[in-house]
């Protein structure tokens, strides 16, 4: 038995990591043959996931083939935007778990990355999210996480990943699930915003909470199930990024009110939020349903709305009983 | 028109702060005299609230008579261990307004700090509760808070105590408001002992979804609605608590994790969490219900449990669908 990672940042490296540790033989396909030779000599992946030790049943690699033969299942790492033309350039694997997060607008419609994967390779796809920051799991901290799909892969899944500080849930709604982590990167910026602009920790907590209302205003109207949103992959997987240091995508929140500019914030890494709310507007024109804090969030990236009034705005909108 | 506050610890004196900055008279009543007379002299609370002016409207005093003569309602800011004591000994005001947040175990029932003071007074009482930290509402950081009891009462509260940067929701779901703002002290002191543990932004958010989910099972069954918990006085007031550097329940979980006594852990004010636990821990005998998390916080603080193993069996226990 062995698995391919698709995508050698730091959740593929860190879900590679974890898969070795166990003994699973693991490819870790990187885009570029540089990474690659560079993963397999020094056995660290230096620009993403410094400081971890690349355990002896992984193998980097960028030659596709060698990445998915004899495969039981490949795991899908991508960046969002990277991941159609990626994966059409890959042999098939026979089945697939999604551990991208982020949305896709097509044809009038909002796709999750496992939709995309699906109707791209034609194989059946899981979803895995959760409170997860790459550099914590792979130092083999604690945490818990999420595996949505057809019952049996997703306990496969569960099986594959579970360990003393990897505990895997496994869930059958895998729209709910991906449309949380979707979500809470939009989230996220707003709430790097009012780091940046020194609001303190009430107005963070009251944003947040405000934010998972919309979370589940929006989801369920997707077609999640509201208890999804309250669980690990929504609230779980929004507070783990909203509060921390090591997020991008709060962070970009905090650098834009700083005054860099957008062009710079994927400096070091993928903003997958900037994406999502794109998709989200894009998508929201068609339907008119009310998402305000995602509204201001695009309005400040993409409008140039002056990220305090855009926030005092969302204080002043709230209704009167709560 | 004129107000009362009762306890000028940080909470009573950053309300009486919000009031006064409106312009409306408002009595600062600190049990202590000499506490009164220091008030009065450096227009500071030094020890509570440094930093922050006493605006002029605001006058302070540790007479009873003079604080609660002719005033509209009291606003209740005592700890909850001193509140029936303190409060038999004071003259009436036509209604109460309580800012306690605590739980009270009595005659085999549990029972919120507006119901205490609504049995010692035969008066009608609301109760305010959120994510709001004293020292950031009175240095007019923005925010907001619900006030929830008979629908007339909660208005009253609303008028008297918004303004731009501090804004009220109303709710009849008074002991929803209430149970959420006692819980989520207990769910505090686990989250400071995860920071203590240094388990990881994961972990912590693992914690406290998982926590929110008690406060829900326990809020409802004790006759709170749902949806108050997920909302400002729930999830917002949790999120301000176990995130923040100035919580002292969250900063005592850490605090006992690094070997502190528990003795020492009231040095620089109540720790609310510590007797919340206890009044909910004795209710629990009698129910059965499950309350993980609050339970592993009990066996941390009273009966020496490790909070290692404490949080390691919490993780292990968990269901395998989520």
């Amino acid at each position: 038995m062995k698995v391919a990672i698709l995508g050698a940042g730091a959740w593929g490296t860190a879900l590679a990591v974890l898969l070795a540790s166990k003994g699973i033989p693991t490819a870790l396909w990187a885009r570029r043959k540089e990474q690659a030779e560079a993963l397999r000599a020094s056995r660290e992946n230096k620009d993403y996931l410094p400081g971890v030790a690349l355990p002896a049943y992984l193998y980097p690699t960028a030659d596709p083939e060698e990445a998915l033969e004899g495969v039981e299942l490949a795991v899908v790492a991508l960046p969002s935007k990277a991941l159609e033309e990626t994966l059409r350039a890959l042999p098939l694997a026979p089945w697939y778990l999604s551990a991208t997060k982020g949305l896709f607008f097509k044809e009038g419609r909002l796709h999750t990355p496992s939709e995309v994967v699906e109707a791209l390779t034609g194989r059946s796809v899981a979803a895995l999210s959760g409170p997860n920051h790459a550099e914590e799991v792979a130092r083999f901290l604690p945490t818990a996480s999420v595996a949505a799909g057809p019952l049996e892969l997703a306990k496969r899944v569960q099986e594959l990943f579970s360990g003393p500080t990897f505990r895997v849930y496994t869930s059958q709604d895998r729209r709910g699930v991906e449309l949380g982590g979707a979500l809470k990167n939009i989230l996220a910026l707003a709430a790097g915003m009012v780091d940046g602009l020194r609001l303190g920790d009430n107005a963070k907590a009251a944003l947040l909470t405000r934010g998972l209302r919309e979370m589940v205003r929006f989801g369920t109207a997707q077609g999640g199930e509201e208890a999804t949103f309250y669980g690990l992959s929504g609230l779980g997987d929004l507070l783990a990024t909203a509060y921390s240091l090591h997020s991008r995508n709060r962070g970009a929140g905090e650098r834009l009110v700083r005054g860099e500019a957008l062009e710079r914030l994927e400096d070091r890494g993928v903003v997958e939020g900037l994406y999502a709310v794109k998709a989200l507007m894009a998508w929201r024109e068609r339907t008119g349903l009310e998402l305000p804090i995602a509204e201001a969030v695009y309005q400040v990236v993409y409008e140039g709305l002056d990220p305090l009034k855009a926030l005092s705005a969302l204080m002043a909108r709230e209704p009167k009983a709560e």
